[in-house]
């Protein structure tokens, strides 16, 4: 199956590593293509680049999801995914969603270790947005921006293993799902540390795919996920010429 | 105090109507400038047009808002709430928001009744992310598109009424948010009819950040609504411009 | 708008000191009169002295409500706000209740700081009772009692910001609600302290109400707020003439 | 042991009958005494009602129930029970309280099927401020009013019986709470009906009382039912006088 | 009223003593039996000993419970509870159940102490399956095995009472739950130390049964609690045997 | 990877049959192995089958997991799931856990539709364990019996296929859970006529341990899941035998 593998977050060097990550873990038979949208903030930590990563992700959706049987949208915002899943033709999964439902599998309860605080909210909206605020013993932030992780990885390493410890030790975690897709590279280590199941969404992302497409399942249709009806897009925006291109051609297609 | 209200739906009839019924309830120190964003889907009625309706959203926001003491987002969905309040220096409230925490005041329960089907998960969505699950008897959606309630208010005022009454008769509910903003300027028709507090989130909103504004209350800065970083954003799609400002003006407004 | 204000805790001073603060922040068109009732507890810190003080409200309510457009009740317990909406003619708000729902437009989460730990229990059943358990990070208490307040606000202050430090590094919260009526007055020292939005729910009571009257909502009648029926009142404690009263009069505008 | 019954509904039929069901299944050690307090309303069926009768038994506990080791408040909105746990030296059980908690131990889920729809939110605030929420499979009103069963018992059983079969058709109840004291009586006519436990506050309070009593329980007294603080009360309300007295006797009892 | 009380924990002196326990606090007209089932393992510290035991201990209610007019399943984790009621002729009750229930009527929160940290998860789990959540300040666990108490009461009383006395100073428990029937014997003890109500589920649970039998409840047939079908139990185990004799008497009874 | 899928209703068709199921659906590197437990009930609809059925299947986890790769609990109640991760050196899925998680991903909420009536709270409480009740839209029972659906699968596809239909009409359904192993092999044939997926629990759980597995990732053992300590166990029955043999294999591991 080939997976298309959107970094909301456009900075190309993390892009590569998490395509390098996707690729480490993916299946026999599944291509993983890593891209970033066309246009965004070089990395997300806020309310307002996840908006405008999820409409740069969305038009990389609308463009190219129909030549891929999968999609995963690295950022553990999640950014654009229910949309994404109207927009797709084919399934579409977030990788905060894909590491906590992996994290189900094997811990009663797990713990999100992501960047900076003030992102700390947004996530735990993402978690209880999914139902799993039971399952979730908490959502720990660390210091580390983003691109922090990039530049020093075994700084990183090292914040993220102690605040991780934190979770198991004061929390009850019994996994840690990570919360950043640049953090992903780096579960084997954490793991290795910790001795827990440590979940990169990217990797758990690309086997949950693979595991949908082997059953052979797809997106619901009939509500929250019903392809967008042909609608009339007013002004000029760039932004709006990919969706315009959807709407034509489900102009077309019912025809 | 001058209030901003964006309506995020690109319909100009819409826009002014929503103006009108704004002004309808501003207090004597209130002007209210109703606009729509520059682009973006003539109605909402999924997640996609959402996403767009948010980011075009933003844009208003991050161009206007500095001019106006307070933002209004008039979409049911509350299109990039939390993004314009990092964004905005005044207060940002949405009509979802601004009807359920009203409706709070005069109800034990209440229920919003929407436009079509496809968007009552995305409402449900909503409600549940302030909070306000056990307050809301339940969601409940008519056959109505956005632009058939401009276009035949007569007939969307009955649709309405008939799926209230049932709320009421059925739910439980004691009072009724109107889960559209083309619907604000029958809520006092409706409510004649029903004789239950009938509940337009446009006049609500205009209310409360008159309330806010009284009380010289803003938003907070500490967590989720921090004012994003200065960020280098990728890409030449135009609607990076508003937010190239924002971070421009940012970096200065530090030195 | 007229606006009547019921402290519950009927210590005279505090009373005056609350009436202060209202008109502090009431809108131009608003004026503001506060009374204690006739009876009741000098202060509140409990389950009887909560209970005691709802039904003396009760009756200053069932008296005095009919020459007002709208009531506060003065006390972080909401002592007897769901009855007083069935008795009285126009809307009424509570102090804790106003707080919160002002909280939810400029923070993603608030805490209550309040008075003694005893009634720690009490407001956490409070949050709970209007939906607010999400939205609340925590209750902290203090070693304050509430005319200790009145007594020395400088050594309030500092203990009530002390406490708010620990609720915003600890906690989560982004907003802090003052937990007394008695409180409110030094919410702008405070909110200089900490930097983020301190509410006290006599002015955000104030300010709310404006706001629905603003809109011409008033309570729902068809359920949990329904007027009450005209009733037998046995025994002959003059805490029953008001009510009697109401009766009588509701018995004869159905005629 | 010595229970005091205290029925905040005034109406002395129903009182005695009241008493007479408890005491058909108290054990062989215990002695049931049945009052109704000094003043108030003659039935329950709102908030107001609720409170009015809520001071009304905290006077008959302040007075009376340190002659006996434990007090039932017999009525289904539990009015006052929380001050009265602070008041009383001995333990204290609501109807409401009773009937679930006892439901708990023989359903998996109960339903409650009381008096007329007005009470119905006040009933689920109930269920919702014990954590029964999820027990609770439906709260069903009838169009009975409290005296209502009194005058007529066999029209009562029939319509119990009637919306308890929809409770346990429609929403899954396996057993009945029955919502109001006075329907008591008719407990096991309407079991022998339905061929589920349906169970009645008063004589599920007086065995779970027994209970605690026999294993030497008493309300905690670290937080939310500590004994209240003597303290000023303001005015001349005879309502006062009780709990004048309590404080008095507190005093004295610390020297 | 002859009550079996099963300890799955097949540790012969635990039994002894958790029937002194039980007899203790028995009424005048109820006898306890107290056995283990006849096999399975020694303490029950695990989710597999858990479900062992919650056969052994079904073996013992098929076999033996048409002899008693009730049963408690003494040990925490409430093994086998739900089908004990499907085969028991006669109300059963798990001590984690009863004594929570017990602790609602005596505190606002309560928190549960409870042996290795292995089994926090667990108790967690049986803590919200019967809607305690809410009600739970916490499930503290403490260094001790099952055994351990047994074997040095004085040093599990110690950590006990230190792990109880934080559940108080900093979870707000306002009761404590004994978390391990091993515990039972030493409530008074606790209790006097900590000054706060202290629950074994043993007693609890014989109190409970009490005031079932005295109100002449018994477990609903009409859905999770119905009786068996007579089934085709495949292959030579022995566990089979006592379930084989269930099912044919059923047949036999339907004829 | 080796996949052993225990079904723990004992009837060998019905395990051929969900063995074909899962083979249908096995990627390529993957062999699956059915088996039913050496005893037990021949189908599983209430508590103490679901007990019965845990137990068997938990001999056969210790005695043949060692020789797999992951494990499959093949009966919606998920019996033994959480012992089971204690006892298996490899990950284990239970197909209710498996059906709701792989729901997530491609609807907004979903249905679980079961055989009899009385498995109903059984599964909610399944439901619920996991976190999954604000995802669930309903949980809805059919007059199927476990062993109807072998017998006549074209009769049980009819009575699936009009329960699930009002699922996705009344309770806003938007994917379907089979609610029982049984149902598994008629999953296309459902989705086909209802437009919606419809997911198999078997197929699920050999996907998503597939995914697991391609991971590397494996049960966390430092709380819920932590292997059992070798323990004595009392009595002759020769259900723990298996047990015994895990424990002596466990110490000799320590050595």
């Amino acid at each position: 199956m080939k997976i298309l593998l959107i970094n909301p977050n456009t900075t190309e060097a993390m892009t590569r590593d998490i395509e390098a990550q996707a690729r480490r873990y993916a299946g026999p038979g599944s291509e993983v293509e890593a891209i970033s949208p066309r246009w965004g903030p070089a990395s997300i930590e806020g309310h307002l680049e996840d908006e405008l990563a999820a409409v740069a992700t969305l038009e990389a959706v609308a463009e190219r999801s129909g030549d891929y049987d999968a999609v995963v949208i690295a950022c553990y915002g999640d950014p654009g995914l229910y949309a994404a899943r109207e927009v797709s033709p084919v399934p579409v999964v977030g990788i905060a969603e894909a590491s906590m439902l992996m994290a189900c599998m094997v811990a009663h309860r797990f713990s999100v270790v992501t960047v900076l605080p003030r992102i700390r909210p947004l996530i735990e909206d993402v978690v209880a947005r999914y139902g799993m605020t039971g399952r979730c013993a908490s959502v720990r932030a660390t210091s580390l921006a983003v691109l922090d992780i990039e530049n020093d990885p075994d700084a990183a390493e090292r914040e993220i293993t102690a605040e991780a410890a934190r979770a198991i030790a004061d929390d009850g975690a019994e996994a840690i799902c990570l919360g950043c897709a640049g953090m992903g590279p780096l579960d084997r280590r954490v793991q290795e540390t910790l001795g827990v199941p440590v979940i990169d969404g990217v990797a758990a992302a690309v086997k949950l795919l693979e595991a949908l497409h082997g059953y052979g399942l797809s997106t619901s249709r009939v509500a929250a996920f019903k392809q967008p009806e042909p609608k009339e897009l007013t002004g000029e925006a760039d932004v709006l010429r990919a969706f315009r291109a959807v709407s034509a051609s489900q102009r077309l297609s019912r025809v």
